[in-house]
């Protein structure tokens, strides 16, 4: 697979509001954009820390992936996305190598990307995200 | 705080060997380095990806702290690491600004880095490190 760098890093909170604080005053980031990516039922705040930007999520329904994932484990990281040059491709060489694909294609993300996710069962459990 | 960008990820797991296929064959990066890190009790491989490196943190006995996160988690993201130009100054700015620190001063980390970690309490529940 043809990384090129970590796009981004995904990150579960309960509030976004509340988070900024920490992220703007205390670290000296700039959240440059808030927008809700609907089919995942999440509200996400974005960062930029050199190549890579981080993503606040927070759960807009209770039966939001995240919601479950703050449920289960707290807040904290959720998952990586790595940069590809083609998401398709990379789908393909993992499927070939046995992982298991939570997208079996492509399909738009936030900020306007190609995504996909792997499952984390194939993945060390950390969620993983192929961004293009 | 001046941070340049993440410097890297901590990832959590039971066991270096067995989760090098992954990163290596699937992911298709290249495990450059693997040290142990006496007084934090783990053991460590570490990647390149773009600016970022990763870092699996496979715990050497059973009381140390990436053993409990595992106990307690499971495996995954276990902390950030933003990269500063300055750790004592950014550990100071971090303390006046009202954050919990875990190191009060800056010691040493893997690869000869000067690191400090702030408590994931004032950190939005992300153990988060500072590395120069």
């Amino acid at each position: 697979m043809d990384i090129t760098h970590i796009e981004h890093i995904g990150i579960a909170v309960k509030s976004i509001e509340n988070s900024l604080p920490y992220y703007e005053n205390v670290l000296g980031l700039k959240c440059y954009n808030i927008e809700e990516v609907a089919d995942q039922k999440v509200k996400t705040a974005f960062f930029k820390v050199g190549q890579t930007k981080i993503e606040l999520l927070e759960p807009t329904s209770e039966d939001s992936t995240v919601a479950k994932f703050i449920e289960k484990k707290g807040e904290g990281v959720h998952h990586i996305a790595f940069a590809v040059p083609d998401v398709a491709a990379a789908l393909e060489e993992a499927d070939a190598k046995g992982v298991q694909l939570i997208d079996k294609a492509p399909r738009g993300g936030a900020e306007g990307l190609n995504i996909a996710f792997l499952h984390p069962k194939s993945t060390c459990s950390v969620l993983t995200e192929l961004c293009q």
